[in-house]
Parts: C-alpha cells; sequence; structure tokens
C-alpha cells in the first residue's frame, strides 16, 4: 500500500495481460509518429538541436512511467515549456550557445526537483492559484506567441524577441528579405497540415477502414510532410536553393550525465523553473484528470508532482528539455487505445530506435516544416472567443484573462503569468471586500428570510434583520462593522439587530475585532446585537474568544427562533 | 455641500461658539506641552536636527485642521513613522548628511501626494490590507525595534542598523565604551519618566485638584524632565563632563520652499514612502474612528488621507519629517476636552512661539533624555500577550502576526511589514482554499437541515444532502469538485445529490467550469445534481452562462423544498 502511493507502476504491473500490450503498442505505434515532428519541432522551439528533443521523449517518459499516477499521459516535450525554456535561457546566455544549453539543461533539472519537492511537500495545491482564466488566457496568448516566433522559419529571415512587440520590430526592417521558396514551402506545408487535421480526417471516418488505421493515417499527417518536404529539400534540391534545413543530427542515445552546478545561473533561473514546473504541471493536471475521469480513475496531483518531477530530472540528466503531458497527444494516447503507462515506455522505444537508426534522415528536414507543424499545432489551442465569454459572466474573470492575454504578448510568458496571477488574487480580494449585505424579511407562511428588495416579504417593526454574504475578514471587517452601523442607525425604533451568520464561513482576528468594536458602538446607541444561524466551526472559534461573554444580545440556532423570541406577538407589515 | 466634502473645515467652522475655543485652547495648551519633547525626540529618531521636529508641528496641524475629517485628531511627528523614516533616509543617503535631509523631505513630499492621491481616487479601502494581527505584530516589533535604537543614547555609544540584529551586533563590541553618567542620567529620567504615568497620574487623580490640573501635571513629566536635565547639563556642568547634549539650535520659523527634484532619489524612495503613508493613514484613522466613535461623530477615510496628505505636504514644504495623527497625543487632546480642530491651530501656535523665542534653551538638553521619553512612550505600544490571544484565537492571525513581528526585527520595517501583508493574504488564500463541507440531514420537526455529525438529524436514502462553507473560485473550485463527486460515489443508492449553497456567495469562472464538470462526471455515474438556495446575486451571474441548461437536476428556493420533492414519499431513518 505504501509502496504503490511512491510507485504506482506496482499497482498496474501486477495486473498486466497480453491484450493490454496489444492495445497498448498500437498507441505507442500512433503516438511515436506525432512525436517524431512534434520532438523535432519543439526541439526548434526550444532553441536547442533537434537531437535534444528526441532525448527528452525517451528517458522521461520511462520515468513517467514508473512513478506518475494517470494511465494515459502521453509525457514529453511540449510547445508552451518550449517556449518558456527559450525566453529564460536567451536571457541568461547572451548569445553564447553553449550557455544557452548549460541553461536549459539547469532548468530542466531545477523544474524536475521542484516538482519532486512539491510532491513530496504535498504542495499540489499550489496550481490552484492558476484560475482558470489566467490559464486561459496564458495558453492562448502563448498560442499566439509561438506561432509568430515560428514566423521567421516560414519567412527564411531572423527575428528576435520574447514579445510580440520586438518580434515585429525586428521582422519589419527585413521584410525584402524574404525567401520566396521557404515561404511557399512553409504555406503548402501549413495547407496541407490543416487539410489533413480537417477534411482528411473526417473523410477517412467515414471510410470503410478499420477505426484504428484511420486514425493513423489522420495522424499521419506531420509524418508525411515531413517525408515528402525532406525529399525535396535534399534529393529535390530545395537546400541547395536555400531553403535552410536542420543539417546533421548526431546518432545514438544520449549518455546520462551531470552538467556541472553552476550557482549563479542556477539562481538567474529559480523563477522561469519554477513557473516552467507550475504551468507544466497544470497542463498535464488538467488533460490527465479529463481523461482519467472518463474511465472513472483518478489522478493522485501529488504522485502527479513526483511523476512529472522524476520525468524531468530524467530529461536533465540525458541532456534534454523540460517536459510534461501534452494536450493533444495524451488524447490521442487515450483514444488510440492506451491502457497503461506501458504504452509510454513502448513509445520511448521507437523513438530511442529512431534516434539510433533514423537521424541521417532529418539532414534534409526543412526548418519550415517544421514550424509548420508548430503553427498548426499551437494555433489550435488560441480561444479568443474565452474573452468574451469571460466578459458576459464575470468581469473579474475576464480582467484577470485580459491582463494574462496582453502581458504575455507585451511583456513575455513570465511576466504574464505573474501579472494574471497577482491581478486574479488582487480582484478576489477587491471583490471579498465588498460584502454584498441584503435586510431581511420573512417570506409569508415559511420560516425563511429573504432579501427585502428582491421578495414580497414582511418585517418586523422592532428587528432588523441584516445577512452579510461574505466571510468576515481583514479585507472587509471596518467596512462591515461601518455598514451595519449605519444600517441600524437610520432604522428608527429598531432596538434589535439580527445579524444572519449562515453565509459567514469564517471570522478572523481583525473581524472579530470589528464586530466587538460594532456590539460597542450599538450598545452605546441603545440598540442589542444578536446572531443567528451561526455555523458550527465559526461558533467554536468564537468561544475561544471573550466575544460571546460581551455580546449585548444572544446567539439563535434559527433566524426564526431569533424573531420570534424578539418579535414576540407585535404586529408585522408587509413590505 | 460639495465644498464641504473637500474642505471639512467649514462644516464646524460655522457653528464655532466662543466656549469652544475655551476648551479647545485648554486641549491645546496641554497637547503643547507634550509635543515640545516628543517633535524634538522624534526628530533625533528620524536622524534629523531638532528644529526639524518643531516645524513638522506647525504648518501641518493648520493644514490638517483644514482638510481632515477627524474634530480631535492630535497631528505631528510619531515614532513608527519617524523610524520609518529613519531606515529609508539612510538606506538612500550613504553617510551624506545633506542627502538625508532632502532624502526625509521628498519622503515627506511623496507620503503627502500619495495621500492626496489617494484621497482624490477614494482608495482608502486599501488599508483594509493590513490585517489587525499584521498591525498588531508590527506596533509591537517596531516598539521594541525604536526601544533598541535609542539604547546608543542612553549608554553614550555609537549604535547603527536597521534590526535588532545589526544594533545589538554594532553595540556588542563596545560595551567597555559605556558612558556612566549619561546611562545614570538616562536610567533616573526612564525611572522618572514611567513614574509619573503611573504612581504619579493615579495619585493626582485621588487629590482634590480640579481634573483638568490634574491631567496637566500628570502630562508635564516629560516637560519637567527636559527642564530639570537641561539644567543638570548646562548649569550643573554634566555637558561640560561628557554627557551628549542636543547643541545650538537654530530659531525662527521654517521659509517655505520646494527641494530642487531629483528623480534618482524619488525612484529609490517610493516603496518606503508608500509604506509610511499607508502605516501613517492606518495608524491615524485607527486612532480618529476609535475617538469620532465615543462623540457620535464620522470618519471619512477619504477625507483622512487627504487631510493628512494636505499635513505632510505642509511639512514637506517647511523642510520637516512625515507626520500623522499620533494616538497618545490624539487622545490626550480628547481627553483633554478639545472639540474641534481648532485646537490644532492653536497648538501649532504654541510650537511657534517655541520655535521663535525658546530654541536657546535646548541647546543643553541632554538627547538621552530625549531618548528616555521615546523608550517609555513606545514600550507601551509593546504588546506580546497579543500573540498568546491570536494563537488561541486562530492560527493563521498567529501567523502573520509572528511573521511581521520576526520581520520588523529581523529585517526592518519595510520588509516586515511587506512579509506580513503577503502572509495574511496566502492565508488566507490557502484557508479558503480548504472548504468546510457538512453533509446535511433535517432536524426533527423543522425545515431546517443541519451537518450530521454535529447534531442528531435525518438523512434521506435517496437524496445526498450537502453544504460548501465558501463561496466558490478558482482557489478552491477544484478541490470541492473532487470532494463532492467522492462523497457521492460513495454513498450507494442515493440518486440525487442537492448542494445548499447558502454559504456561497460568489462562483467565479474557474468555479463554474468545476461545477459543469462535476455535473457531467455525476451524469456519468448516473447522479443528478441539484442546487437548493441559491443567493439572489449567484443565481443572477449563473443565468449570465448556460450551466442552469446544462445541470442535470433543479435549482430549489428551499432545501426542504428540494428533499420534499425529491425524496417524495420514502421512509426515512434518523441517522
Amino acid at each position: 500500500m505504501a509502496l504503490s502511493r511512491w510507485l504506482p507502476a506496482i499497482d498496474w504491473l501486477a495486473g498486466y495481460r497480453r491484450d493490454d500490450a496489444a492495445a497498448d503498442g498500437m498507441a505507442a505505434l500512433i503516438v511515436t509518429l506525432m512525436l517524431i515532428p512534434q520532438s523535432l519541432a519543439y526541439a526548434l522551439l526550444a532553441g536547442v538541436p533537434p537531437q535534444v528533443g528526441l532525448y527528452a521523449s525517451i528517458l522521461p517518459l520511462v520515468a513517467y512511467a514508473l512513478f506518475g499516477s494517470s494511465r494515459t499521459l502521453a509525457v514529453g516535450p511540449v510547445a508552451v515549456v518550449s517556449l518558456m525554456t527559450a525566453a529564460a535561457a536567451g536571457q541568461v546566455a547572451g548569445g553564447d550557445s553553449a550557455r544557452y544549453l548549460a541553461a536549459t539543461v539547469a532548468l530542466t533539472l531545477m523544474s524536475g526537483g521542484l516538482l519532486v519537492i512539491m510532491g513530496v511537500l504535498r504542495l499540489g495545491w499550489i496550481a490552484n492559484l492558476l484560475s482558470h482564466s489566467v490559464i486561459s488566457g496564458f495558453i492562448t496568448a502563448s498560442g499566439i506567441l509561438i506561432a509568430a516566433s515560428q514566423l521567421k522559419y516560414l519567412l527564411g529571415i531572423p527575428m528576435h524577441g520574447d514579445t510580440l512587440w520586438q518580434l515585429a520590430l525586428s521582422a519589419a526592417g527585413q521584410l525584402g528579405g524574404i525567401h520566396g521558396l521557404t515561404l511557399l514551402l512553409g504555406a503548402v506545408t501549413v495547407l496541407f497540415l490543416l487539410w489533413a487535421r480537417g477534411p482528411l480526417k473526417r473523410a477517412l471516418a467515414r471510410t470503410a477502414l478499420p477505426p484504428w488505421l484511420a486514425e493513423l493515417l489522420a495522424k499521419a499527417g506531420p509524418v508525411v510532410a515531413v517525408i515528402v518536404t525532406t525529399l525535396a529539400a535534399g534529393p529535390g534540391g530545395l537546400a541547395a536553393r536555400g531553403v535552410a534545413v536542420v543539417g546533421p543530427v548526431p546518432g545514438g542515445l544520449p549518455a546520462p550525465t551531470l552538467p556541472p552546478f553552476d550557482a549563479g545561473l542556477w539562481q538567474a533561473l529559480w523563477l522561469p523553473a519554477a513557473l516552467i514546473s507550475l504551468i507544466g504541471f497544470v497542463e498535464s493536471v488538467s488533460v490527465g484528470q479529463t481523461l482519467a475521469a472518463k474511465r472513472r480513475q483518478r489522478i493522485d496531483s501529488n504522485a502527479e508532482l513526483i511523476g512529472l518531477g522524476a520525468a524531468n530530472l530524467a530529461s536533465g540528466v540525458s541532456g534534454g528539455i523540460p517536459v510534461t503531458g501534452g494536450f493533444s497527444r495524451s488524447v490521442v494516447n487515450f483514444e488510440a487505445g492506451a491502457r497503461t503507462p506501458l504504452a509510454g515506455v513502448f513509445t520511448a522505444a521507437g523513438i530511442a530506435v529512431v534516434a539510433l537508426f533514423f537521424t541521417p534522415w532529418f539532414q534534409f528536414l526543412p526548418k519550415a516544416t517544421l514550424a509548420a507543424t508548430i503553427i498548426v499545432a499551437v494555433l489550435t489551442l488560441v480561444d479568443l472567443p474565452a474573452l468574451t465569454r469571460a466578459w458576459r459572466y464575470s468581469k473579474a474573470d475576464f480582467t484577470a484573462m485580459l491582463i494574462t492575454v496582453l502581458g504575455v504578448l507585451g511583456a513575455g510568458v513570465e511576466a504574464g503569468v505573474l501579472a494574471g496571477v497577482v491581478a486574479a488574487v488582487a480582484l478576489h480580494l477587491w471583490r471579498t471586500s465588498q460584502p454584498h449585505m441584503a435586510e431581511l424579511g420573512q417570506m409569508p407562511g415559511t420560516e425563511h428570510f429573504r432579501n427585502v428588495l428582491r421578495h414580497r416579504v414582511i418585517t418586523s417593526p422592532r428587528v432588523l434583520s441584516i445577512r452579510v454574504d461574505e466571510s468576515l475578514y481583514f479585507a472587509n471587517a471596518r467596512r462591515t462593522e461601518d455598514a451595519i452601523y449605519d444600517r441600524a442607525l437610520h432604522c428608527d425604533g429598531r432596538r434589535h439587530v439580527v445579524l444572519l451568520c449562515s453565509a459567514i464561513n469564517h471570522i478572523d482576528a481583525s473581524a472579530l475585532d470589528s464586530l466587538q468594536a460594532l456590539n460597542r458602538r450599538l450598545a452605546d446607541a441603545g440598540v442589542t446585537l444578536h446572531l443567528s444561524e451561526v455555523k458550527g466551526p465559526v461558533m467554536d472559534q468564537l468561544q475561544r474568544s471573550d466575544f460571546l461573554q460581551q455580546l449585548t444580545g444572544e446567539v439563535f440556532l434559527s433566524h426564526y427562533q431569533a424573531l420570534e423570541t424578539l418579535d414576540g406577538e407585535t404586529t408585522r407589515e408587509a413590505s
């Protein structure tokens, strides 16, 4: 039991059967076909040599299979994390390519270490600080930013920058230098990939082909593009006419090594590493949970942290880039029938074979082809209508999302995410600092009390009923105190104020001070303060202070009971 | 009406009468006697020449009288703000005393400007981010820090540092250099002041003296100490024997001037200036509100910001240090019978007379005397038992307070306050990220539902009732979703889950996503999700999404109604 908490593989390995292997093998084949161009492309995006992308798709998959808790998550390089890696490594490398590689390895190891530490300390809940609005805005904006960053390979001109603005500026002066043949190749590839994802996929689904084969053919689009454009660039002579290609890729498997420890580098990279960990974890856990729910399985978010941490440590020692559970690959893995993490091990074996024997084939692979696969993949992540939906539902969520989008596009990925998180927290505090309050009356014929402004209710001439719709804490304590005091003083003749506490889930020390002040101020004005429907945990806490002794009035179990006691037999009037 | 919002003085000047003037004059006399040694001492604490303390007690009082909304607040230099000024100015001055003075003036002007801007933008609520625990911890720790920083004048040795640790380290090597005569003088003064505050005050209150005279005599302790020790140092020859004295103080009134604008200085000081504004505002508004409530008056926190801002701008142009409403002086002003801010104008006149004619008298005033007044004043602020009270009431409040105390003592005033604020916000998020949830049953014979673990209630075999005691937002959305789903699946036979929403005050976009996911997941498991007692504002918001269309169950006005509908005529069993 305890061992399987740390090594979830024990659970599924015990019951492994032959037909599981067949299903896992089939899924692995499809995922391997997807992963070959993706691992090369995301290496390009991260700014490292192509073989590094392959290395990040071997050992990390095995490590995740051992330690991760999701059955179907497909781990490996992903677009957003590669972009963040490039931004962080570019800032510390200062143009030195050896230092750049050292920085990506350091980022990978640190990110792995942080994830493992968070998992051991059970800090998975930290990911909740990233609200859906911030994540959604981040994914949309980084999709746009990634697509923009890949335009240089489609246009054949150098472009630099970590923000949309910098990229546009650096491109502006060079539009005359666009390489026509590269652009043509890239544009055709983009169109082909879009066609393969859309019309071709739908057409294949309608044919008599077995579903697994239709799936395989539809997902083979990028592989076909790689093969055709490589043939066009090498034997077809496009490379000789100026189309940039990947160039010689060394073959073989990575030898596990640890880089020399560089304290300055690690210090400069801890914040990006933390953000890469967090973003990677959130992406991974989101898709993992969605898929697990479909098969009534569960994800343990702390085991997930350790699994992803192990995968990144494995990637770091094989000289790779940060990895995480990719959204589209995991869905494909799931839909292709993967049953256990052994599918990931089979995928790793497939990529290892590629790294051992097929790397010479990539020499004439055009960079424009890889850029085209990236662009088509990330543009599906861009969801601008989400801004409209957020606007309609909640202005605060819209604001956080907009700040994240503008932050990522205008100031880079890190600054954008941080600005979004701070904005979401600040907006939450601001909103809860202004609690909704309602004066209540009794619904005729019931024991229920509702807002006098929304319902036809009966109010008491002697008792003012107020409901505060927020937990009381430092950000709203004084404001609530003043608001209740003002209402009480404006209702001449009401000698009692009853605070309905059903929506008060917590009263912190600041709010306790304010309640005590309110009690005193009302007493000075000849008004008695009562509470009703105080929740158990809140009551427990109040009993640890001397507030209940000071309270001029009583604490009633129900508001109805409070009114019955205080209002007695006096007449009530309909409001 | 509109004019009096910006210039509250119009209100009280209109009805001003002769006996108001008598009361205000008496209070002003007592406050002036307190303020003379205090203004000199807080100038010493802030590290500026003594006359600067006097300057900060003339024009600012007049400015506050015009713009402030409190009738009885006594504005001027205060200990905590002077300490913060010394820390901030010391850091940018680098030992250059002209730059140090320029920095204090810049801090005063910036702080005044920030306060006015906050007042105009109606940002008074920002002060609520400082929870009572953080404020209490801050005041206790800065009291200790201020007392420690004044020990150098009592011991006659140089000590430097902004933290307790630095002060202790710099003192450690010089204990042999303690000046015995200075220590004797300082110790006797401290004991005298403690006696005057305690036994003497109580004894005077029991005599037949008129109360105002008893009050005046009790408050005259520091003035007596100043006179006696000055005589001892000058004519008595202690200064000639090495007791450090204030030295020549230039007489006259400050000529209003604006310092040359130094962009670098202002940039380095904006954070300390913001904190000084915030802390000064909080101190001022706390005492102002306490005193106003006693006379059924009100403080407008935005007018207060403008009043304090005007006071600081006035202090800045007269070459002074940051000012705010002091706690002890305001209480004395109030108890001595001040009725209007004209008492502040009279006090300013008193200090102006001192600045014009009496400054030569301060030449032989021992610094140890001023240090003794500071130490006695701030040690009354130290409230270590508050830590115990906080521990008993709420571990989160205790933690925030402890972090603030240790932060201020160990890392300085600014770092301590910031750490406290961040800790308070983080603890609030952490707490609300783990909502209390209760399974509910019906209280026999009523329409009320209570926690099955706390009450003897009746539960339904077909319907699971759950109450979530927290607004749903990004920090708790996913956790709540999982928790409800798990509970629903562990209750075999329950085909309905009803979520009692009386404690849910808000549902943000992240939580909406989670509710939709919960609805789908429960539907997959054959369980219907219902809501009951949804608050008006929450219902309005849900209607702006498509959640209510997707919801498999219904929304009931009351939980009782939900159970009546869903449970029907089936038997119920007591739990």
